[in-house]
């Protein structure tokens, strides 16, 4: 029970996979996309390991970046010797019960699909009960680069990935289902070299900030993954001039200063950063931020 | 108390009246509602009733569909012995306290409004207190269909009216106040002959699923008649091309993988579908999938 | 312990400060503000005094209303003992650890931010942990009012400000952070003489009803301070044909029954009232209103 504290699947108890880079290689607009489920220890809060279902060994797992007009050859290799696993990319149009179809434990499936329309969107685990396979960790962003970008493309001088979700007490689907979250938490994931690419940790953002110069406009792909809050995205200290809600350039809104995310939303949002210091970045649902739901933008001259 | 199991009203306990249909005649722009408010026992769950406050024997309620700038002659016949009821149409311009008045028990009420505004509106009883008679059952959509129609009105194929409720202990206003629903249920009304018209009870749009055909763009109006939660409406394997918020043309929004609902909060929402299979919709806060917020659109050649 | 009842800090103890009027002078386009910390006694329910950690001792704060393009110099006289405060205008771009800087038990700090977005704010004092800042009081509302205006301007007749924010049990950090609120309160702050000013209180707007008369169009400036929850606003009887989110003229939708503000969002909404009587406005969250979430707008010939 909850009170004896989490409940590893016994097949899983001794096993804790080595992430495994995301492979993705391009030929023309055909994107080879090679993932795998596996089941790997984070640390999701200081000394407080997770045994995670996971994407690649990352939770949220591995940022994909593809353009619109992409034809996505996705193969799912699933490490897991005990459950099915599968992929569910809101970015495309499938069948889900062939195209999202689960992968038999030890086994691999491959699916192809378009990538037709762009935006900011989540990915995650298809597999019954679903809420599992999120909230133990196997959720992500896709990226749609749109085909004739953003208007704004040319102001904007540093872009970052921030994604948040949430953790219940370890795969305890009673607490999943009616509890509150135990954490909250935001991470980023490496859009460019050299940037940060962390789990969903707490503190993730705050031991490895992200970095501007004074007079940036700062760009954020940002995508709550759940599985069952809403976010309210704010930047301390500035306002969102552009919001692209769920990343499409059509829908656009300025001036503001808080984005609500339904549970698996996602938006660009693009600001300024005057002056050199720190800027937090938070859900403004501030009992999330109690639970880690913070992260740190350092500006500097 | 909540511990001893729900409590029925005493004069409501011998009651189970039966679904009575919806009384809607046109007169040219005139239109002739008359509805119930009646006591009818709702199978929520497998096994489990629950004798619901209702309009017409059915939670939600029968669907009112109108044209814009319709007037609508409103009759409520209030079968109730022991309680008023009344109803509140989102979609009009009325003193509240005259239009919306409560009508008492074994008597009838009659209301005239102007529908001068097109979108997809809740209604609702709005006796105190609110919650109750909303949370046991007395909630349901008014469409006022616009008059210049929607912009992507020749690209639709099938349309359909979905819902989102919730449900708590019996008549039990502590619960429903200070905790998490029992089931978060989707339903749906027919629109066009033939259309499945359900009651919001866990697993009615999976047994009941709704068809299209491959290539289909399908519109649904949505509408979370809550009372409490917000829905992040999706469809898995597609994503919507258009989305009116509310359900009012000028709303417009495009490529979006999830719709944030408010409580009472509507929309329209398109999308089309590519392949013949299952696609299920959900509110993708998914602690309210395990509690019943799911439904299937089948799709074949 | 909560159990136990509301621990109030040992050094406020002694403390009740008589509000202090919020100090606002324009010299051009050059704004004034002094506001204070203090702490001063709120009942906020029949017979429940709060020693609220406030602005000038009210909570929400006094209403700031300033010009875009206007600058701000702010003064925070601290006149707690115990605790430094700080100032987090959502308005403003400002290195938030120099511009929100705390400011020392009985210090005062001075900060000098542009109001170059136009729309309807958040503040808050920002010290560790927000949480307990915000939720013990310290938030309010600041409107940067448009250059040119909204394009609906002419046809308002009547405005005012609504505020939405949460209690918790006293100063409990666990209480903020894991439970339900005790209370959710609508107030409203005078932008006009003669206009009511007050706490956010049970009950607050329906002793001081707002006022209009047939035919007007009446535009709320609306914030959900929070801190945790989001709204869904709706004013019963009537619909919002006129919709800026966060109070950006850009931000336009039409014909909306309901408004979800997430944590700290603002809008203005405008509606007409057609017929004489009494319109509730409430957060159609149901349960919420049976926490207090509900005012009341008199319409007279
Ligand atoms: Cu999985
Ligand atoms: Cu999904
Ligand atoms: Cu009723
Ligand atoms: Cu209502
Ligand atoms: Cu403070
Ligand atoms: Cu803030
Ligand atoms: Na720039
Ligand atoms: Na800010
Ligand atoms: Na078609
Ligand atoms: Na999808
Ligand atoms: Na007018
Ligand atoms: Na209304
Ligand atoms: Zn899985
Ligand atoms: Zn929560
Ligand atoms: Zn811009
Ligand atoms: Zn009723
Ligand atoms: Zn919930
Ligand atoms: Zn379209
Ligand atoms: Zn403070
Ligand atoms: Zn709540
Ligand atoms: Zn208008």
């Amino acid at each position: 029970s909850a009170e004896e504290g989490p409940e590893v699947i016994k097949a899983h108890e001794a096993i804790n996979h080595e992430p495994t880079p995301l492979d993705i290689e391009r030929d023309g607009s055909d994107v080879y996309v090679n993932m795998t489920a596996q089941i790997t220890d984070i640390e999701i809060d200081d000394g407080y390991n997770y045994k995670a279902w996971t994407f690649n060994g990352e939770a949220p797992g591995p940022l994909v970046v593809v353009n619109e007009g992409d034809t996505i050859h996705f193969t799912l290799d699933n490490m897991d010797p005990s459950i099915p696993h599968s992929m569910d990319f809101h970015a495309v149009h499938t069948a889900p019960d062939k195209g999202f179809a689960d992968v038999a434990p030890n086994e691999e499936g491959t699916f192809v699909y378009e990538a037709s329309n762009p935006g900011v969107f989540m990915y995650h685990c298809g597999t019954d009960p679903v809420l599992s396979h999120i909230a133990n960790g196997m959720h992500g962003v896709i990226i749609v680069q749109p085909d004739d970008g953003y208007p704004t493309d040319d102001e904007v001088d540093q872009e970052y990935v921030i994604i948040q979700n949430e953790w219940y007490k370890y795969n305890d689907l009673d607490n999943m289902t009616n509890e509150e979250p135990s954490q909250v938490v935001l991470s980023s994931k490496a859009l460019h070299d050299g940037q940060p690419n962390t789990n969903g940790t707490v503190g993730a953002l705050i031991d490895e900030p992200l970095k501007a110069k004074v007079g940036d406009k700062v760009r954020f792909y940002i995508n709550n993954v759940g599985p069952n809050e809403m976010s309210s995205f704010h930047v301390i200290g500035t306002l969102f001039d552009d919001v692209y809600i769920d990343g499409n350039p059509a829908n656009h809104q300025e001036g503001m200063q808080t984005v609500g995310l339904p549970a698996s939303g996602g938006a660009v949002v693009e600001f300024i950063v005057k002056e050199p210091g720190t800027y937090k970045f938070v859900t403004h649902q501030f009992n999330h931020v109690q639970k880690g739901g913070v992260g740190k933008l350092i500006v500097t001259e």
